[in-house]
């Protein structure tokens, strides 16, 4: 029957496929909760629920949930976690507090009230996180236009010892992107020019706050893509995918931002303006210092520019919805879909059956692809330039894999609107959990072979308090952020109260001896010696206050 | 008749082609000129031509070629350029000079004789560079054995005030792996350890002493390649690949090593160990800071480990050797190739008739693969897991590629032996460059569209006096090493005084901003205060003499 299925939908795939790849990027884009900066600042009534800031409730309460770009733990309603770290730290005492002539020197140097924000609802909104689990208290949002402009600011900010936060489409995820108290918020949405574009070598150069997928529209027509993709893409600035080494799901194929973004134009905290923008794709002169930017979460410097090498559109994308019995087989299929599908491999994301639970009960118009509930499913994408030949080789690889007993069903998607239906479980996850309540999660990564066993630990530690799911990346291997290394060697101390994924400033030795760390405080120290840039984050309080 | 060569070497293919990647590792992979440490150990009998070092003769003489990773310019026959550049500097007063007391405490540390060389014709190898263009005056090479006794040797350095050059295979082309002066020679050629490798992730770990091609022996078996492949292959460390950040002729595949390297261990100047040895593919906890080991050329830290990222061997491997008219047709052939071959497009490289004419007259059993003589050639490589589909699909675009007038003629490989004779060319370029004599070398990257107009501009500032070659990794896009901004903003200075590519470390300017070298050399104090590590070289010697 399932070869049938397979063989059915491949007769209407041919012509189908050629869009799935737009497609994806125009469906999914965009919940209204994951609006960035500008999409915010037009619905400027929205308010938020509070109950994810209640500082009290500790104790585990209905669902937790792991998945995320790997993995992510979450826990439905009013777990404060956020609050809970929040509340612990103290806010510096050596940071100045914002006086009128300081709002006075911002309208003089930006131009304007327009570009420096003091009403309260726009502070509302960008005080809080999209998740609704962080909240600052800043009085100020600055405007910026132009890198100068920034450079300005950072050196004014510096003087006075004003703290900042740095803030793109604030879609992150462990609330890196708003204010723990009364920082200043930098938010560069109004930045967001494309500067160049060679069509020869497919190198962009932009400013950080193109929401990506506008890039990706722009490049679509040229015949690119970027080299990464995410969830938040309507809402996500370049400037912020990079600060944070966003991943995504295109990581499998193109690699890391490490290794795609060919230059930066970063502001450090006195207002010096770096610029590291070449575009050559190796440019072995003295450090190179841009990867100190990359995934620095805005602690060591400001980005305002963009160079990222972008990736020819591939003519030809399948995509297949599987059905595996347990997580051995999902590994043993990644190993064989490597292998087997090789070059042409662009994505393996995997779901277990409560993630699909909770996106079929919580979104509209979802259905389960494949007609028997199973416990794992898979989603495998192909992008290549040979159409008849890249379906064949995926309908070949799954129906041996479904020979091998490797897969119990499964569909290739038969046109565009069932590519996109794939999609829609698996982007709509994140949604579904928010619909579901408020919640608890983790991004972590794992060696692929201990991935589930986390989820299967903490289902046994949790019983009925949670509902713990996985879902993620499984193709990227060994993946994704915050490591906490406890999952091997600290097994014994998983738990809620650690707090990781939140505040995980405190945590970072969980992954990073102290000899590592130690340097990165003198880095941090050495770019930022006020410690003005994105304080209490990153790195541990302990080394920054007075 | 160039359809029917096509056509009759794709019948020999389908049999011979599994087999052409590992042909090309063991063939081409070692000339005795490039040996390593250890083969140099091994010859120590070895004398070298002296007049590489003459100081005095600086006019242009003879030859001097364009062509490199992407771009070299060499000139033959006794151009002192090393020298020169070298003459100029001064020792820095401030470092002390090897003691006896010294040499007993290494020998107490390492454990022998044995790993403390002060024997003179091993001396005089190490302080060589191979294409005979540095030389350092070094009276003792250490081969500790542990990363602890790199941390011990560093730590007494760096309480001595005594200077020091790591090195590894000493393969690099800049002069940066041998001492400028009486630096201690830390050689890491004995830690040479596969340390772990999972087959599930492809990530291996192993001791920066491994020599490239032995690592591509032990995955070959398992059925992985290594992420890069250089022509010093047979000598080269991993360690001093990841200090040089080389490129080699996968980067159009695989990335950089900013990509594929998953993490380091290096000791920092005062013995202080950083683990940074993740192997997760994504992890952003804090600052990347193995980042700042990359490239460097061993003026942070010595690396001591490297987690990297191998990838899957692919079963079908095709080579194609195409004659070109114009330089404008080869970059438009490569803008074809991207979008046609896409993702099986494994290597674009090329090389003009002047370097064909080098490597046809100096090496032996070499013959041009197309009958008539061209300006320009290209060899195109495909990699990918379905042969029959790949060889088809390479045909196509070469027949279509011929009918638009791209290509004037070419032929697929139509066994091992042919392919091996292929890449021999390429390859070979640099034997031949130095059997023909001295020579002068230029490694840069340029945008595509401007590559091949330096050659051109050099032929006509230099007429008679030089051969001016080019060849290099076109398919790069934009790449290589030592981005000399001159060729676009200071076209009028482009002259052999300038020392470019030799003693680089004033030329940064050429391609950073003040304030990303004020950056870079306030990060190097902080790694490094007294500057023993590697010292002048990389940043400009200004900032730390007395």
């Amino acid at each position: 029957m399932m070869i049938r299925r397979w063989r059915r939908s491949g007769d209407f795939l041919r012509s189908a496929c050629k869009s799935l790849t737009s497609l994806r990027q125009k469906h999914n884009s965009m919940s209204p909760s994951v609006s960035g900066f500008v999409n915010r600042y037009e619905s400027k009534g929205k308010t938020f629920e509070s109950n994810a800031w209640n500082d009290h409730n500790r104790e585990l309460d209905h669902h937790s949930c792991v998945g995320g770009n790997l993995w992510m733990m979450q826990q439905y309603k009013s777990f404060g976690s956020s609050s809970s770290s929040a509340s612990k730290l103290q806010r510096n005492p050596l940071f100045s507090s914002l006086e009128p002539r300081d709002v006075s020197f911002f309208n003089e140097i930006l131009g304007g009230e327009k570009y420096v924000v003091q009403d309260e609802e726009r502070l509302e909104t960008a005080n809080t996180d999209w998740m609704h689990k962080y909240k600052g208290s800043s009085k100020l949002m600055l405007l910026p236009k132009t890198t100068e402009e920034v450079s300005q600011i950072l050196k004014y900010c510096d003087s006075r010892s004003l703290a900042v936060v740095p803030q793109g489409g604030n879609t992150g995820l462990v609330g890196g992107s708003v204010p723990v108290f009364d920082e200043v918020i930098i938010n560069v949405g109004l930045m967001n020019k494309v500067l160049s574009f060679d069509e020869v070598s497919g190198v962009l150069v932009c400013e950080a706050g193109c929401i990506l997928e506008n890039l990706a529209t722009f490049l679509d027509p040229k015949g690119f893509v970027m080299p990464l993709d995410l969830g938040a893409k309507g809402s996500c600035h370049i400037g912020g995918n990079v600060s944070t080494n966003a991943g995504g799901l295109r990581l499998i194929r193109y690699g890391s931002l490490h290794g795609t973004v060919l230059g930066l134009e970063a502001v450090t905290a006195n207002g010096n303006v770096l610029d590291m923008l070449g575009t050559l794709r190796k440019d072995n002169t003295g450090y190179d210092l841009k990867h100190l930017f990359i995934g620095s979460e805005g602690s060591l410097g400001i980005v305002t520019k963009v160079s990222i090498l972008t990736q020819p559109k591939m003519s030809s994308v399948n995509l297949a919805f599987i059905a595996c019995k347990d997580f051995l087989s999902c590994q043993k299929l990644l190993v064989e879909a490597k292998r087997n599908l090789g070059e042409i491999l662009s994505a393996f994301e995997f779901l277990d059956n409560n993630s699909m639970d909770l996106v079929l009960n919580h979104l509209d118009g979802v259905r389960n692809p494949v007609s028997s509930s199973e416990n794992f499913y898979i989603l495998i994408e192909t992008t290549g330039s040979g159409e008849t030949y890249d379906r064949e080789k995926l309908e070949a690889f799954l129906l041996k894999s479904l020979e091998q007993g490797l897969v119990s069903d499964g569909v290739i998607a038969q046109d565009i609107n069932q590519a996109s239906s794939f999609w829609r479980i698996r982007e709509g996850i994140t949604e579904a959990l928010q619909k579901a309540g408020a919640f608890y999660k983790y991004d972590l990564s794992l060696p692929v072979e201990e991935i589930y066993n986390i989820v299967n630990d903490l289902r046994g530690r949790l019983g009925d308090l949670a509902n713990v799911m996985g879902y993620g990346h499984l193709g990227d291997g060994l993946i994704e952020p915050y490591v906490y290394e406890w999952t091997s060697k600290h097994r014994g101390s998983i738990s809620a109260e650690h707090g990781l994924g939140v505040m995980k400033a405190n945590e970072i030795f969980y992954s990073k001896s102290p000899e590592t760390v130690a340097l990165m405080v003198s880095i941090k120290k050495l770019l930022d010696p006020k410690g003005i840039l994105n304080p209490y984050k990153v790195l541990p309080h302990s080394f920054f206050s007075p």
